[in-house]
């Protein structure tokens, strides 16, 4: 059965896994220390990077296997707000982006589809988590559905109990402010059954499997 | 530049990596418990299994990541010793080895190249490991190779030097008899770094990166 699955979703100690106001100049709002900190991830595979093979880009290899769509919220894709303005935004990462897949930008304002020559397509929609994870997993035929993030975004699907994996990474650090994941989620836990690993790097990785 | 590396290397408190005698009947030469005690390899990645992805199964998914040739024992393909009977046997996998490249397997009996549908390919090698080594990136090309063991094959690579990664599990039984891997390998700790991962499992990972 394809799986709905969350990676390298990284979280302060005190639990923000963004931050506030995300411009052209701060595509993390001012969360780059969660980020910065954490610089070995190695999302198309441990043979890409020329870096060791760590535990922790051991563990970040796994964003890509499988995967036949993501599913990421607006501020992921860019800064804007309200209508689309015609500006020539193709996301954050240019002519390249990491995805190779169709990517679902979950937003109230439409516009047309974009493809790229990597396999990336980011389309445009508006919708409840359910619906929107529906055309997610239509586009990926066989394969899992990566919800992307940002956190508001991961929270909404997790409202919904529609994850079913989630990989995060608890950096030993304090943000004081920024986008909460857990809020609202008061004893999700009981969901899941949660496996906890200490990297030597300082990291937390926890799985979370949901329960059957 | 592409690595040399070794992946999900079992290898029991007391150093033993494999049975001492391989038949038809005993493919891991009664070194069993090693396998039976870790059933839970994701090989061909995260996504193929639909167990619950635990870190065990998140480390094993490396072992095909960016592979492009395996180079395994004699053993490791048959039980048979001296010159190859007309047995028609094609591996102890049947018509569907997992491998899905090229696999040089080392012996001193040639015989001819098998090919299977699914992309894996056996090619009876003789040869000193840096020889093997060298078909073996020919044929990979940017890809990395892979040294599949068993013990006493992975023995021969370090010797010579030519492991870049490995990836152990050690498991917390003892065997008691077997084949060691370590032996004649004393202070080779010392031209790696190693990191050490205690897994909820019972398992300990450990990640060996050689040194520049």
């Amino acid at each position: 059965m394809p799986r709905t699955r969350v990676h390298n979703m990284l979280i302060s100690l005190d639990g923000y896994a963004a931050g506030e106001q995300v411009t052209f100049d701060a595509p993390i709002g001012g969360a780059d220390r969660l980020f910065d900190w954490f610089d070995g991830r190695a999302i198309h595979g441990v043979d890409q990077a020329d870096d060791p093979i760590t535990l922790d880009r051991a563990l970040t290899s796994m964003w890509g296997q499988g995967i036949g769509a993501e599913i990421m919220g607006r501020r992921k894709f860019g800064p804007q707000t309200g209508d689309w303005p015609d500006d020539g935004w193709r996301g954050w990462w240019g002519e390249e982006p990491p995805f190779h897949t169709p990517v679902f930008v979950m937003s109230h304002h439409p516009q047309a589809t974009m493809e790229f020559s990597d396999g990336t397509s980011f389309h445009f929609v508006d919708g409840t988590p359910q619906e929107v994870l529906d055309l997610a997993q239509r586009a990926a035929g066989d394969l899992d559905v990566r919800i992307g993030g940002g956190p508001s975004t991961l929270r909404q699907f997790l409202q919904a109990d529609l994850v079913d994996f989630m990989h995060l990474a608890i950096v030993p650090i304090t943000l004081g402010r920024g986008v909460r994941l857990w809020e609202g989620l008061r004893g999700i836990e009981g969901r899941f059954t949660v496996e906890t690993v200490v990297s030597p790097s300082g990291l937390t990785h926890q799985f979370w499997n949901k329960n059957n």
